[in-house]
C-alpha cells in the first residue's frame, strides 16, 4: 500500500517516478492562463489567514461546503476566519475522491510543508501553523510564486484595463513575468444594451477614440490590442456558450451596432450576427499580432437566481451547458483560414461530450506552419481533475499529437494553485510511463520520451507563446 | 487467477476485501426505488418455477434472448417453463460480459446457494434444484426478502392506488417495511386526451373530489398525496423525456386543462406548459411534505411498434433517447429554489451523455440545509452495470461528494434482484479501496473511509429519507 | 517492463496470451468493409516505394504530419519519395500514443519483418529495406494480401460501377475473394441538382433503363442491385450525417424527383423526404436479397475549404459532427420492421456520444431470427484506435452480446492495414482475458470463452455474411 501523497504520489511505476522526478519536477511553471489579481502581485499582498487564502474566493470549495450541508454563514457569510476554517476542516473528510481533497493536501504540503491530514482533529494546529507562516515575508503573493518556481503568469484582463499593475510589477524587477491576456468578452456583450453602452463609453475613454460606428469600435479595440502587445500580452481569451459563425454583411453589422448603441434590444439573430463579426475581427487582430487565441466554451452560468441576487456572479452557481457547435466551430475556423488569418489557437470545452469532436475538428486546421498550431486545451474547470486530465490527454493522443501539447494552466485566482501543475505533471508522467511499462511505447526511445515529458511540462509552452 | 464469483468477487485488493466484508456486506438493504408488486408481498406469493421468477417479467433477459436469436415463442410465448428455461440456459454462455451473466450467477448463489455455472450441461440440475427450493415456504416473496436482509422497499404507485396491499402488509406485521412511492406520471399525461379524461375520472373517485378545474385537480392530488404520506410514503418519482420549464400563467393552465378535459388535442406548446405547471405543483407538494423527489429522465420508449401491438409496453423495446435539457433543468430547479420549495432531489439520467452535466448542475442547488440534498442518482436501467456504476461514482466524486451518496436501488420487479445491492457494494468498496492502495486516499483516515462505505451502503439512505 | 511490440504486444496476462496465440492469431481475415481499389488487385499492383504504399493516400498520416508542422510540399506536394519519407521518419517520434505510432511499427513488422523503431536515425535503412522488398514479386498487392492470410475483402462501390475488376480478379483464380459492396450514396445526393442529374444519366446507361420517374430510378437501382448480387455482393453501405425518417407520400417523392431532375434546388424538407424514401427503398432491396446493410453516420466533411479547393475531398479535412438522431433512427428501423423488411444491419457511429444510444437502440430490433441480427459496429475512423475499440466492445458487452459480434474491418485503402485485424484481436483477447483473470468470467467455461474469441475473430463474420 502506498502512503498518501508521498513523493511518488500518482506515480504507479518505476518509469513514472523516473520521468517525473528526473524530467518534470524541477522545471519552472509557465502559467499561461489564470485569473490572478495583478494588484495583489504588484502590492505583494500578505494574507491575514489561511481562511483568506483558501476560502476567500474559491467557489469550488464553496460548492463543496454547500453540498456537505454547511450554512452559507460559514461560506460567504460573516462567520470568523476560525469558524469558517473549522467548518472547512470538518467537511474535508467528506470530500474524499473529490479533486479538492487532493488540492487541499497538495497545497498544504507544497506551500506550507505540512504533511498532516486535515480533519477536525488537526484543524487547529494546521490553522495556526499556516497563519504563522503566512505572517512571514516569504509567504506573500510573490513569496508563494517564488516558492513554486513560477516563470510566467498570464492574467485575464479587459481591453479597457490600464495594465497599471502589470507595468508596476515589471518596473519592480520581480523575476516572474506577469503578463496581461486580452479578454474582450464585454466588447461583444450586446445582450444588455444599457451595460453595453456604458462599456463602449469606457472603451472610448481608454482608447481615446470616440466610438460612434462599428469601424470606430474596431479602431479603438485595435489601439488597445496594440497597447496590450506593448505590455507583453501574447494571448487572447474568450468565454462563450458556443462558437459564432453566422453570415453577415458589413452594412448589417453597422446597423446592429447603431441600434444597440441607441439603447434598443437586439433580436437573437442580430446578436448572433454581431458576435460573429466581433469574433472574426478579434481573431484577425490576434493573427496579425502573432498571438495565440483561446476559446473557453460551454458554461451555463448563474443558474441559481436567488443566490445571484444575494452574492452575485462567480460564487459557485455555474455548471456545464449543452450545445451542438461542430458546424459553427468549423465555419468560424474555416472563415479565418480562408482569409489566411487563423492565429495559433487553443480550444477548451467544458462539457466532456464535446471533447472528441473538438480534438478531431482542430486537426482540420493544422497547416504545417507551427507544430501543434491548433491546440486541444487542458481539462478545464469541472474537468480539471484526475479523470478529466487523463481523458484530455487520451483524446488528444488519439486525435492529435500529445507530444506537441502546451500543457497545464491553473485558470485560478489563487497563489497556491500552482500545485496543480505538479498534479498534472505527475498524472502525465504516469500515463506515458504506463505505456512504456506495458510495451506500448519503446523503451529504446526513452530519450525522446523524456523529451516529450519536458516539452509538455515546460518547453512546448515556452516555444509556442514566445513571451 | 481469481475464481469466478468467489467470496472476493469484484474485490481486487486486500483493502477492498476488508472494506466489503467488514463494513458493507452485513448491512441491511434499503431499496428506496423499485417496481415490486405489493400484492405479491401481501399474499406472500410462491413461485411455480425459476422460469416464472426469472423469465416471467424481466425484459432485460428478453432482450438478451432475442439478440441471441431465440424465437419469441420461448421468450414471451407459449412454450413450457422447462422449454423456456432450456433456451435460457443455452443462451446464458453467449451473455458473457453482459451484466445479465453476473446477475444470473449472483442470484443463483445468493438466493439458492447454487455455485454452478449455468449452461446447457447444467440446465436440468439447476432447474430442478431451484424449483424444489421455490416449493419451500422460505422461498416465498417474503422468504426471499428476509434472505436478503431487506429493511425497507419503496414500490412505485399511482396516486389513485388504494394502497390496500401496503396496508395489508403493514397489518400483517411483516418485519420489512413496504412503502408506496408517489408516481403521478398519468396525472400529467395530456398527450392522449381520451386516456387522460378517463384517468381524471378515476382520480375524482379516488380522491372524492369532483375535478372540473385545474384547482380541483391539484386539490384532488394533494388529498391523495396526504393519503400516501399517511401510508408511509416519503418519495415521489417522475419518468420523463427531459425537464419541463416553460413559462406559463395560471389562466393559461386553466384553459389548457379545460381543453384537454373536453377531449381536444393539445398543441405541443400547450402540453409543455401544462407539464411545466404540473411538475412545479408536484414539486411544491413534495417540498411541503419533506419528501424526496426523484426524476428519471431520458428514455425513448416503445420503439418497436410491431411488438408493441403484439405484447404491449415494458417488454424490452425501450432504449435511451437524446435530449438537451441543461437549460430547462436549471430553470425548473431555479424556479422551485426561488419559491423556497425545492425538496430533496435525486436525478437519474439514462443517456450517459448527460451524466457530468447533471452532476455539475445539481451542485448549483446545494443549499447547506441537508448534506447531499441534491443527489446525482445511481446508474439506472441501461447504466445499471459495472461500468455504469463506476462512471456514476466517478462523476459524482469529481463533481460532488461521493461520501453523501444515498447509494443503490434495484429499480426492479424481482424478488431476487437484491443481489444487485451486493454487486454495487462490492464495486463501490473496490473503487474506494483502489484509491487507498494507490496512495490517493490516506490510510491514516481508514476509520473515516470505513464510515463512508457504511454510509453509502446503508446509513446515508436511512438518514436522508427518514422512513 | 515489456518490450515494445513483442510477441505479446497488448496482451497483459497469461490468459490473454493464450487466447490470442492459440485461438485468434492464425485465423484468416474477413475484411468485410474496406476501400481497396479493386483495379490494384486485378493488376496485382507493385509499389514503387514505401512512400507510395504508406503516404500516397493515407489522410490519417497527412493529418499527423500537418499537426507536426510539416509543410504540405512534403505531404501531398511534389517532394521526392525519399524527402517525404524523411519528413515522415522525423515526425513519427512525435506521434507516440497516437494510433499511427502503433500501425506504423506493426506494419513494418508484419509486412516487412522489420523490428526497428522508425526515427531519423533509422529512416534510411528502413526506407531501403522496405523498397527492396517492395521490388520483390511477393510484395505486390496480392502478395501482401496472401501474407496477411486474407480470405475475403469487400470493397466499396457505386451502383454504376462495371465491377470489371472484381470479375477479372475472380477469373484470375486469385484465392482471396474480392467482392463488391453496394454504396449508393450518389443515388440520393439531391443537394446538388446538376451533379445529381449527371449521375442519373450514368445510372441510366449502366442499367439500360431510361430514368424519367422515381419508379424508373428504383427499377434501375434494382437491376444494378441484382447485378451486384450476381457478382458476389452481400453488403450495402451508406455514409450519412444522421438517419432519415421523414413521413412522405409516393406522390411527393415523384414530384421531388421531377423537380431535381429538372435542375431545380430542393428545399431542406424536400431533401429529407427524398432521402427518407431512398433509404427505405434501398433497405427493402437489401432485405429482399438477404444482404447486410451498413450505416456509417456522423462525419462532418470538407471543413477546410481552402485545402478542399487545392486538393479535393478525402485528404484529411473531415472530422466528427454532432447530431441527435435517436428518434429518426428508431423511426427508420421501425418502419422497415413493420414492413417485415428489416435486413441484417450494422450501425457505426463516428461521434462517441452516440455509442451507448446506438447499441441500446439496436437491441429494440433484435427479433430472434438471426443471432446478432442488429450489430453495433466496430470502432470507426477516428474511433478506430485502442480506446475506441475498448469502448465499442464494452458498450456492446453492456448493451448487447459481445459473443455475437462480427468483429473488425479495416475501412482502409491500404494493402498493409490488415495489421489492424491483429491489433484488434490482441485488444479483444486482452479485454476478455482480464475478466477471466479477475474472476469476472469463469475459468471453468474456458472452452466457451475460446470459442467466443474465435467467433469474433472470424467465424461470426463467416456465418453472418454468407459470402
Amino acid at each position: 500500500m502506498k502512503r498518501f501523497m508521498d513523493k511518488d504520489f500518482m506515480l504507479e511505476s518505476r518509469t513514472a517516478c523516473e520521468l517525473y522526478h528526473n524530467h518534470a519536477e524541477a522545471l519552472p511553471i509557465i502559467d499561461y492562463h489564470c485569473h490572478l489579481n495583478p494588484k495583489e502581485v504588484a502590492e505583494d499582498h500578505k494574507f491575514r489567514s489561511i481562511t483568506e487564502l483558501w476560502l476567500g474566493g474559491d467557489h469550488y470549495k464553496w460548492r463543496a461546503l454547500r453540498a456537505n450541508g454547511i450554512p452559507e454563514e460559514y461560506i460567504t457569510g460573516n462567520a470568523s476566519d476560525w469558524e469558517k476554517f473549522q467548518k472547512w476542516a470538518q467537511s474535508v473528510p467528506y470530500m474524499m475522491r473529490n479533486p479538492i481533497y487532493h488540492w487541499t493536501h497538495l497545497e498544504l504540503k507544497t506551500a506550507f510543508g505540512i504533511d498532516k491530514i486535515l480533519n477536525p482533529d488537526t484543524a487547529k494546529e494546521i490553522y495556526d501553523e499556516c497563519n504563522q507562516k503566512l505572517n512571514q515575508s516569504d509567504y506573500s503573493a510573490r513569496g508563494l510564486m517564488r516558492r513554486y518556481n513560477v516563470e510566467v503568469v498570464c492574467t485575464t484582463d479587459d481591453p479597457i484595463d490600464s495594465l497599471e499593475y502589470h507595468k508596476a510589477i515589471k518596473e519592480s524587477g520581480f523575476e516572474c513575468k506577469v503578463l496581461p491576456t486580452w479578454r474582450p468578452d464585454k466588447a461583444q456583450a450586446v445582450e444588455n444594451p444599457k451595460a453595453y453602452r456604458e462599456y463602449i463609453d469606457k472603451l472610448s475613454q481608454a482608447s481615446g477614440i470616440e466610438i460612434k460606428t462599428y469601424t470606430d469600435l474596431i479602431d479603438a479595440l485595435k489601439k488597445r490590442h496594440a497597447f496590450f502587445e506593448e505590455n507583453g500580452c501574447r494571448l487572447s481569451d474568450h468565454g462563450m456558450d458556443q462558437f459564432f459563425a453566422e453570415d453577415y454583411t458589413q452594412n448589417e453589422i453597422d446597423a446592429i451596432f447603431g441600434k444597440v448603441l441607441s439603447g434598443k434590444e437586439l433580436s437573437e439573430q442580430e446578436q448572433l450576427k454581431f458576435k460573429s463579426a466581433m469574433f472574426t475581427d478579434f481573431a484577425v487582430m490576434d493573427a496579425e499580432s502573432g498571438w495565440t487565441q483561446q476559446f473557453h466554451f460551454g458554461p451555463q452560468r448563474n443558474n441559481n437566481s436567488k443566490m445571484f441576487a444575494k452574492i452575485g456572479p462567480d460564487t459557485g452557481y455555474d455548471s456545464m451547458g449543452e450545445c451542438m457547435t461542430a458546424k459553427s466551430m468549423a465555419k468560424f475556423l474555416d472563415r479565418l483560414n480562408s482569409m489566411d488569418k487563423l492565429a495559433k489557437t487553443i480550444v477548451y470545452n467544458l462539457n466532456p461530450n464535446s471533447s472528441t469532436m473538438v480534438a478531431s475538428m482542430l486537426a482540420n486546421f493544422q497547416d504545417g506552419t507551427v507544430p501543434g498550431k491548433m491546440q486541444y486545451g487542458a481539462g478545464w474547470w469541472f474537468l480539471d481533475q484526475k479523470y478529466g486530465m487523463i481523458d484530455q490527454m487520451n483524446v488528444l493522443s488519439m486525435q492529435g499529437l500529445l507530444s506537441r501539447f502546451v500543457g497545464m494552466l491553473t485558470d485560478s485566482r489563487s497563489f497556491v494553485s500552482y500545485a496543480r501543475h505538479e498534479y498534472f505533471r505527475r498524472i502525465m508522467c504516469n500515463l506515458i510511463a504506463a505505456d512504456v511499462e506495458n510495451g506500448e511505447l519503446p523503451v529504446e526511445e526513452m530519450p525522446r520520451i523524456e523529451e516529450m515529458v519536458r516539452d509538455i511540462s515546460y518547453f512546448n509552452a515556452k516555444r509556442f507563446f514566445k513571451f
